[in-house]
């Protein structure tokens, strides 16, 4: 057995949040036997990755490792550690197991794509376990801000270990499993290896508030309401979103339930039984004929998402509903960082509309779903594991959570995407580093993040676009003049005649001074004429162009 | 007299943070003669404006007006109050009056561009007071995060208006001069028509806190620190500049200016007498020599820049200077909405050099500029204006604005960007809608924010930009196949072929079918060519790109 060895390697949600991907192996080095756990997405912006879809974990280590993979783990239906599950089910080609709501939902993304029903197989909770390989794993009920969510419990022959995937420590979730602090202590009391916990709360620094506690605070809100009202917050957030059907119950108002993923999900909880009592809700054709002030929407977009249900009613109508003055708009959510400038848009959108808003900028309509500096001290100090390893965080969240670890007297591990961590024997080492990095589904391909198609697009964006085509004769003389397009640059500049214009004088006069020896050469042709669009542009406009040149020859 | 009227009219700032620009008008309508309040710029962004240099008022309505304009007025030295000086000079061709500090500031933007100095007017506190057309115009001094910021009397034969420009009550600013409640309640004793009002904070609902309040709390900190000490704040908060040097110095740490702006603002602050007893500086050369615990560095990049020396130290090495493990990086700032990523980038990329970053989570090492909401009450409460009109925030500032003076028994007026006010008379009415809206730099040249090159340059980014050049003959038939050329798409899709291979291909499929009706038709030709691009890529790789189409005819 000494030969054989535990490992443990984060390729995605160490060292960021989102785009969730952790490898755990056991077997002789380079011969691992392989679990998956979580296959999660990140969300592109403008700034890094436009145009692109989502963003995947770089999965080419697993890839060429298919056959030593025994199974995908999910821990729960959050996009950012279920969203991949589809995108890279053919590279893997493993069994997925997830509890039932988180399946339900990988489920739906399966046969978007086409595959099997059957590529997703639902478990129970712990003391199930799923045999796979030398690993035994079970899912131990875990709240967080979503149905169902699970750490799981790692058997293999080198001991325990938990993966706390998210969560938060919520004695009272309203909707799935509380956390069980006697459970835990009952796993944990024959010694744990390692406690692979996450990390993005590690800076809030007072203890974590029940989801049972907005319950009140959005019942006298919504009483309070002369108008229409309508809420949002995260679709996933079964539990938030049955707390403000609730409300809206109680203040006599009929619930619509608006935007694809409130619908889906409610839907989920539903079919899988997670989710029982939700009020009656009525369609949005059949709201139109009750009184504004007897109605509660909600919706979609609570981070302002410009297609969510949100942020059409900002702007207008959406299916039939339309916000007027007197109304109240609700962001029972916090604001990711990033999308700041979205959520104010919407807001000011309202404001336009006359609608009151009301965000969580007192602390009493949201509470998080993540477990606080103190929470993650009493989880540790439940656990009593060797060592903790921070996972799902930026780079500070986990170099932050090591020092709470060391702190409390306990090892910490920073390891972040790519660090495979050999846990056996007493003291966790580094193994080796593996490349990782992130693929981007764009439209229907997924390209490399480095493979330049992005920063292509980025320096467009930023410089505009020339186009320069010249014809060369049978003898490789130029035929006629240098014909230039441009998109995204001023029309005029310095000398205010046409951009088009001035481009085209100046590249002809090159094209004219530069003789037979470079008309007979592409790459030259090709290199002068771009210098001297940058040079002229420079010159007009005070900006160097990207510029695309094609120079077709007749010979 | 009473064809005559007061007008106010914001062009930019009411309805936005940033980009402030008002005007004031007394005459008969049309006929008024001019004031202008502040001309500053606001910031680009890749999801809005990629690749623009600096976003300004659109003051078409003001140029066409340009000899009814007596003066510009710029109230303080913060960018969007000042820094749209220089670029609508020429258009606007008025005197621009400012106290010293802000003159120093404005004249060195006039000298970048070559206008002569004496294009600034440098004018003392009230009560002095310029004489421009109808109106008598003082600089009243108010404490804000920058020298010299002042209110400004505006007296017309209507009566006196008072604008704040950006403010806060602060009684101990260190720099500059006090909030003076006495001098304030002087001023108004004998009726003001309008308060024009900052709004900012009127969501803040505890009183703001003297400047004076974190020089404690940052000297405790520094003198803690074991390493080098960086702090960065704005460079243009020069009594902050001031604390975070005096308490480098009471750590007996040598004091390193790094960045332009931190410098320039220093330099104008000294020179203009505004500021006295900074600590002594050295070079980042002579720094060198300095042991790194004895060393504080005072950056530019509070906001993340990436071009900042904050983000440069980040990333590495900036002028011979080198952070490491142990070392202490302090945020006196907030992050403005939008720059969240940007400033995480940089602190993520801290800890990974193992330097402890503490930002202002806690309240202690940063105060805020701006009056926040019982501050508002307390200076409208002595102002005791017949109007308050909200001034430089987004519209759910304004909007709260109004709600609070009515609230507090005054009338609010909601006024936003292009919407004239006639304050004559006992109640202030609309008179007017004028067309306004954001005009930016690029590179060199001035162009409107809805000319389509930005839209262009956002498409390009969002779909990838495919170029399609064809020869006709010069009897009307394709000479050779179409050529393309791709920017910023996937190389290959679907079909695991090159994707320029495929467009090729499809293209003179379609070049072929079309026949001579359509050869002789270059729009038809055209629009043929870019359907078929779009058509193939949808197939390819999903995503309709944008499309450029050269035809060359040798006839």
């Amino acid at each position: 057995m000494s030969n054989e060895r535990l490992i443990y390697l984060p390729l995605g949600g160490a060292g960021e949040i989102g785009m969730n991907a952790y490898v755990y192996g056991y077997g002789r080095p380079g011969k691992e036997r392989l679990i998956v756990v979580d296959m999660g997405v990140a969300f592109p912006d403008m700034d890094g990755s436009p145009g692109v879809d989502l963003i995947l974990p770089d999965i080419a280590w697993l890839a060429e490792r298919r056959h030593q993979i025994e199974a995908v783990f999910i821990t729960h239906a959050h996009e950012d550690h279920v969203g991949a599950v589809a995108h890279t089910y053919e590279a893997l080609q493993a069994p997925v197991y997830a509890r039932a709501f988180t399946s339900n939902i990988a489920r739906r993304k399966m046969q978007e794509h086409g595959y099997p029903e059957n590529a997703i197989r639902t478990v129970g909770a712990w003391p199930e376990v799923t045999t796979a390989g030398p690993f035994k794993v079970g899912f131990l009920p875990m709240s967080h801000s979503i149905p169902e969510s699970s750490s799981l419990i790692i058997d293999s022959p080198e001991g325990r270990v938990i993966h706390t995937g998210d969560f938060k420590l919520d004695e009272t979730p309203l909707v799935g499993e509380p956390f069980d602090p006697d459970l835990w202590a009952e796993v944990s009391r024959d010694g744990v290896k390692a406690l692979i916990c996450d990390s993005t709360n590690v800076f809030s620094p007072d203890p974590g508030r029940s989801e049972a506690s907005v319950g009140p605070e959005i019942t006298k809100l919504v009483k309070s309401a002369k108008g229409m009202v309508v809420a949002t917050t995260f679709a996933s957030n079964v539990a938030r979103v049955k707390t403000l059907a609730e409300a809206g119950e109680a203040a006599g108002r009929s619930i619509v339930l608006m935007g694809r993923a409130m619908k889906r999900m409610v839907e989920a909880a539903v079919e899988t039984g997670v989710l029982t009592g939700f009020p009656p809700v009525v369609s949005p054709e059949a709201a139109q004929d009750i009184q504004r002030e007897n109605l509660m929407l909600l919706v979609t977009g609570s981070q302002g998402e410009r297609r969510a249900a949100s942020a059409q009613l900002a702007r207008g109508k959406y299916q039939g509903m339309q916000l007027k003055e007197g109304d109240l708009f609700l962001f029972s959510s916090k604001t990711i960082p990033g999308n700041e400038k979205g959520v104010i848009r919407i807001i000011n959108q309202f404001s336009e509309l006359g609608v009151d808003v009301v965000d969580d900028s007192t602390g009493r309509y949201h509470v998080s779903g993540h477990a606080n500096r103190p929470d993650l001290e009493r989880l540790t100090a439940i656990v009593k594991p060797q060592v903790v390893i921070p996972m799902h965080g930026e780079h500070r969240h986990l170099r932050e959570h090591v020092k709470l670890a060391d702190a409390n007297g306990m090892t910490g591990v920073l390891a972040v995407n790519g660090m495979m961590i050999d846990l056996s024997g007493n003291q966790p080492k580094v193994a080796e580093y593996v490349e990782t990095g992130r693929t981007y589904l764009d439209g229907t391909v997924q390209i490399g993040a480095l493979d330049g198609v992005v920063r292509d697009r980025i320096r467009m964006a930023l410089n505009g676009h020339v186009l320069v085509t010249l014809i060369m004769d049978d003898e490789d003389q130029p035929l006629g003049e240098p014909w230039c397009e441009v998109m995204g640059l001023a029309e005029t500049g310095r000398s205010r005649a046409p951009l088009v214009d001035v481009l085209e004088e100046d590249l002809s006069q090159w094209v004219n001074r530069a003789g037979r020896k470079i008309w007979r050469d592409d790459e030259k042709l090709n290199e002068g004429l771009r210098r001297a669009v940058r040079q002229t542009a420079q010159d007009e406009i005070g900006k160097k162009p990207e510029v695309t040149v094609v120079v077709s020859r007749l010979s």
